[in-house]
């Protein structure tokens, strides 16, 4: 027996995949192929500007050609959307995100239907998020933060076939695409929110092999919520008052307890922009017809 | 305590159901709208040739007008897509289906995105499944077997907020959107399946308010899989040898345990044809802008 859960630096594989994207990203520029990724970015959420800037430094160093679309936040869903359509209908462009929040008067759904699901780099329109949800053999775009922690788990060759696992928090972003894709493993899932009672979630917590936790809710899963030997991915980024940031795990008191736990910050975070990229050379690949190199995504 | 379940009489509420709906025709007809449904019909199955006389048979009785068109095991796909994409366009139609099992040279999946989303009557349209999954706040069509189920619930007055929720099956005519609906009536949800192994199949079924089987497995639960006032639905339909129809839950074994549970045969099969035309009707009514009465599904 170990005392302590080995740690999944999330940094470390993020890197590792960040540079494989980049030697992906240069073999489809000899093929004459840039890949090209549109940010909208609406208004001036001091949050927003800092995760638009770093995708967009992620971008120019992986190879990928970004640009960010800026409005200020007056701007009318109709503008919006017209400028989708153009997005849409424009060849340098093989992937389309559109940073969140969005002003009120903005219907995000709208939005994420307008993108089409060919350019839609988060996997968030319905089309692909059915595709997922039904473990369709296909391509399609998937979204990013689950998707890297399936590329997490498998670089850490976590079994899922057969096994408990639990997620907590059910947005679009997060907790339903993981639930998808830890159901297309063959694990058997449940998923919890926050209308789960409290003895409930204890309960099929104390059950999982594996547990992903989105909740936003700092230092939610405490030791006797975990059952010995079980792997712990928090998705959690609480932003304390004291300016620390804190996941929805509480990282010292289950980290004994854990086999493998992901840290908070260096866990999942650095993991979705890597993935954001992964998901634009493969879109870049398709809509110019030019195959990867085989297995150039196994880290 | 009483010491057997109340019955849940599917055959009741679908008559119930399908007067309803037929209201609801005659209301649409007074505004010139004849629902109309399409069902494509490839191959002799014997059961599909069943199942399709008795869809024709309800929808001529609740004032659907319903059409099957019928085709040899050797057309193409091509060909089927064509004619998808003929119904598609054809005002008179304002619902599409195409039975199941088809011929092995056709891919189901192409078929089921063929047709157009607004015709979608299965609900199996990826673009569908999506919508359902991320909970959206819109009119789509979904699965009349678990949306079947739902509304036996509703009838039974089953308080599903907050309660835990087994679903075992996971396809996407029954297992997946059964799962969406419960998650969205606020239930914590897991997903079952024939990779779930025994003891966690039996250890969560016994923490479930709610059981949903779809598994296909004769008598698959047993009564020590059952917590005691559970609410047991089965929606498995087995053909045994001896001819008799065999649910997947051991009905004799649960009865006594559960507060409400569905017989085989008399339960939630006949929700899923009364349900199909409640569909049909709301479709007709969307492609014609007509209003159907407030609170005409409240049953």
């Amino acid at each position: 027996m170990k005392d302590m859960a080995e740690l999944i630096d999330g940094k470390q594989i993020a890197k590792t995949l960040r540079a494989k994207v980049k030697e992906q990203a240069t073999y489809l520029s000899e093929q004459g192929v840039t890949p090209g990724l549109a940010v909208i970015l609406v208004g001036d959420d001091p949050a927003s500007q800092i995760y638009v800037r770093n995708k967009e430094r992620a971008a120019e160093k992986a190879g990928v050609q970004a640009q960010t679309i800026r409005y200020d936040a007056t701007i009318t869903e109709a503008e919006l959307l017209q400028k989708v359509a153009t997005l849409n209908a424009d060849p340098a462009i093989d992937a389309i995100l559109v940073q969140s929040p969005l002003p009120e008067h903005i219907n995000e759904q709208h939005l994420q239907e307008a993108i089409t699901p060919e350019k839609d780099v988060d996997g968030f329109h319905p089309e692909n998020v059915g595709k997922l949800f039904a473990n369709r053999h296909e391509y399609f775009p998937i979204a990013n933060t689950p998707r890297g922690v399936m590329t997490m788990l498998q670089h850490e060759q976590v079994d899922l076939y057969g096994k408990t696992a639990v997620v907590i928090g059910r947005s679009i972003l997060v907790g339903k695409p993981m639930f998808s894709l830890l159901e297309a493993a063959d694990a058997s899932v449940s998923l919890l929110h926050r209308h789960t009672p409290d003895d409930v979630r204890h309960t099929m917590l104390q059950q999982a092999d594996v547990i992903v936790v989105a909740a936003g809710v700092p230092k939610l899963i405490t030791a006797n919520d975990v059952k010995p030997g079980a792997v712990v991915i928090d998705v959690g980024i609480n932003r304390m008052e004291d300016g620390h940031l804190e996941g929805d795990v509480d990282f010292e008191a289950v980290e004994p307890i854990a086999s493998k736990i992901t840290p908070v910050p260096g866990g999942v975070g650095p993991m979705t922009i890597a993935t954001l990229l992964e998901t634009t050379v493969e879109l870049a690949a398709r809509h110019h017809d030019v195959e990867l190199e085989a297995g150039w995504q196994n880290i």
